[in-house]
């Protein structure tokens, strides 16, 4: 079948007017605050208007040049919707932060670290992605429109900008089956309802009831209306931006740490089973393989982190206090663990002071990841059980080859198909993971970066977490990197969040051959 | 059915016999040695004649033990004789050079090496394996019979030791089929003979065919007899132990460095195409997928490295000649890339100091390794082949979900069971490589180790080449390590030589369990 363009274009226009409309929201936000005095908002809101009316103008010409399509979006067409979708919201959601570094009115005596649109580029799609690696070295420095854009771009992304269309939109037609699966994490992802749309809005609806629960529960806490929404953002799409420099170490509460680990934790479960739980279903959430084994591997690598940290104590980094209590210790190990674990990459602390047991074990966490249909990154758990079952039952065929044992996860069948697309997977991953460890390697002058940074930085972006370890660690930030670098590590961030053979596929010739 | 022990305790005596037969061979050379006025050779004499006689009887009583079994061995059977095979071949050859230390003349002033057990485990295991990473910090202290037994146990081992007695003694019966595939590398080992007796016999003869050649065309070149034979069976078995502190650096000659690099890609064929060759079948050799891609990913292996040389010359170490003009880089170059592919792990130049692009090609190398059923460790290229175009079509499935496509290796046709078995073997690989380095980590102390030593010292084992980066590279030695290190290296030799499962499997509960 002839590869319909036409399609493609249309979808992306229409993208491209709904990301208008909520940088429209920002637009707002920025002129009141401009109103009621904040002086640092004027660039912010010129840049934010221009964006605006740009993404309107070029997705209504888009929309309009695509109009006399037929309409039907196959599988190839649904795999360019969703990565160009992808890389072009991200070449969007970065312009209000380049177009502000340029209009600050003090833009040719101080420089920025969003004067250079390679930075602008990794940051959205940082934020898109839910990875939260920043190239800010004082998030301070940002005025607060473009920080709600930033704290947005996690939001928007957590649950799939296409998943976001498909629910308000019901344009796509046959298509929106085959992009919703493409673009929803996990190595089978479930609708919940028979038609799509109805299962995006349900997914949004549900989405949208954390946040508000969250975001009322840090205010009782004391937090500010405007940290409280950013950070809820940023905590349910599992993305780890902050509106501090410092992090969520700059909450010493053990309040707010305590609702932020909770919803960290709620992020990163299969969003099929609060639908489960809304109609009832409880033994079917009690009795999920996926959710008991995730919540299993938190818990053993917050025992593990905390024994660690009681063994060996953290030296007091310049930036963070000294753990002076074994709560604040255990506040910390549980903290950091989950936020690495759910790849949310909010800090407490400077885990990169530890001891190597414990980072290791943050390291395995963050490929580990959460759930299947969850907002988290990672290799995800359900992965994982499967591959696990799978050599399991290797393991017994080396001594007992004519024995045939059905694998099962739970109740579910794992048939042949899944089997080797798992392992392919986690093989492709690994490729990934290495290849961009040699590239980083390999653009960075050889005194400027060592091979944890390298390895880390790599780790922190593939799977979407965020800060990594040595110069990319909980303290330090990626503006010190190359351009090139930032490239690499901005297309494993998609990589990781589309979960590779949406975008591979794309540069596989036979993709674009017609047959 | 039940797990008949007595067959097992029987074929392990069998083994011992044999080994201790070759022993007896060391013996008689060290008491000659010692007659013609070697006077370091007395004590080496009485320890390998102690461990001939110890082998023999204990050899002997196990098989009088077992005796009364059926005969019959079955997979169980065969997985318990192959992985305990291994384990008691190292602890029994690791025990000439622990005598030896003990008996020596001057033991109670000056400390060697081979004082420890642990140490000795680990050189006898590294022999076996054919890894050649060494804990002698000084080759040239060990007596000439010692230095031959060493080169002997990466002889014996190369092939496979129970394969050589599958050759030699007709006593396993139904089992040896069993051992033989078990024993062999690659994916899926195959039968050049209807019986496998033949098949171990034919393999062996050209084995030593190969062996004769190149201890002549080493002689020729104006390498003593001795040496010539340490360094073919350490060139053939792809093991690397030399009888010089300073590897094959210590012959400079362009001649022999030429002729070990032939014979190192000789080792990495499969040896089923040399009987092929034999049968004139020149087209089945030249067609092979495998050879091609093996040869081809040697050249370019070679290409990167000497252009990565070219632009950045080594810094000059203190124990290798700087390279005086572009031959000699050429030929650094190319012996390195192949040493270390075809994990033989000879070195001529301190490849630690070069630059990162060069080190990483020969990581790379490291791990995809040489030709399944050849003398090399690694992941096989075979393997890798199948990796390639499994990937390729499930890319493929991305965009085309309804197309399916046969995946043919060359006219082999790739089954479900072997795409699933080498994706779950990959993944293995890297899970027993990831927990080598955190284990490494962990058992040294954080000053003793960085992660590059760490790491490469797993590869360096797990692959069996030899050498690592780093404080195990080419300059170094493995004598520093703790012995919780040398433990897990030595572990990690033998699941690379046994390629994971063999042993893997006798960890399972169920393989105990009687079904």
């Amino acid at each position: 079948m002839k590869l319909e363009l036409r399609v493609v274009i249309r979808s992306l226009g229409l993208l491209l007017i709904v990301l208008s409309a909520v940088m429209a929201v920002m637009a707002l936000f920025s002129g009141v605050n401009r109103l009621t005095g904040d002086a640092a908002e004027g660039a912010a809101f010129q840049a934010l208007l221009m964006v605006t009316l740009a993404g309107a103008l070029g997705g209504g010409a888009m929309y309009l040049a695509g109009r006399s399509s037929s309409g039907v979006i196959g599988q190839r067409e649904a795999l360019l919707v969703v990565s160009v979708s992808w890389i072009l919201a991200a070449g969007l959601s970065a312009l209000p932060y380049w177009f502000w570094a340029g209009l600050r009115p003090d833009a040719a005596e101080i420089a920025h670290d969003f004067d250079r649109y390679v930075n602008c580029y990794f940051e959205a799609m940082s934020g898109l992605t839910t990875a939260g690696s920043s190239i800010l070295q004082v998030v301070e420095t940002v005025p607060r429109s473009l920080l709600l854009w930033r704290a947005t771009t996690h939001w928007l992304g957590g649950l799939g900008i296409v998943v976001l269309f498909v629910a308000v939109l019901p344009m796509l037609g046959g298509g929106s089956r085959r992009v919703f699966l493409l673009e929803s994490p996990g190595p089978s992802p479930e609708a919940v309802t028979p038609r799509i749309q109805d299962t995006a809005q349900v997914l949004w609806l549900i989405y949208v009831g954390l946040t508000v629960a969250e975001v009322i529960a840090l205010m009782v806490c004391g937090m500010g209306l405007f940290d409280s929404v950013c950070h809820t953002f940023a905590t349910l799409a599992s993305g780890g931006f902050s509106t501090k420099s410092a992090s969520v170490a700059a909450y010493p509460s053990a309040s707010i740490q305590t609702v932020i680990i909770v919803f960290m934790v709620l992020g990163g479960v299969n969003f099929a089973l609060y639908h489960a739980l809304l109609q009832g279903k409880w033994r079917r959430v009690r009795k999920d393989p996926e959710l008991r084994a995730y919540l299993a591997i938190l818990a053993l690598g917050s025992v593990f982190v905390t024994l660690s940290l009681l063994r060996h104590p953290a030296r007091a980094p310049a930036s963070t206090t000294v753990p002076a209590s074994v709560t604040d210790t255990v506040r910390d190990a549980v903290f950091t663990v989950v936020s690495i674990q759910t790849t949310t990459g909010f800090c407490t602390a400077d885990f990169d002071q530890w001891h190597f047991v414990a980072k290791a074990t943050l390291l395995v966490g963050m490929f580990i990841g959460g759930s299947a249909g969850s907002t988290a990154g990672g290799i995800k758990v359900m992965r994982l059980l499967i591959a696990a079952k799978v050599i399991w039952a290797e393991l017994e065929r080396a001594y007992r080859p004519r024995v045939v044992r059905p694998i099962k996860v739970g109740h579910v069948p794992i048939n042949d198909d899944l089997k080797l697309s798992t392992f392919v997977y986690l093989i492709g991953y690994a490729t990934v993971f290495g290849a961009g460890t040699v590239l980083l390697m390999a653009f960075e002058r050889p005194g400027d970066i060592d091979i944890t940074t390298a390895a880390s930085a790599c780790a922190a972006t593939l799977n979407t977490t965020g800060p990594g370890l040595g110069k990319v660690g909980a303290v330090h930030n990626f503006a010190w990197l190359s351009d090139a670098s930032k490239v690499v590590l901005s297309t494993l961030m998609l990589l990781g969040r589309l979960e590779l053979f949406a975008v591979l596929a794309l540069f596989s010739p036979r993709f674009w051959r017609e047959e």
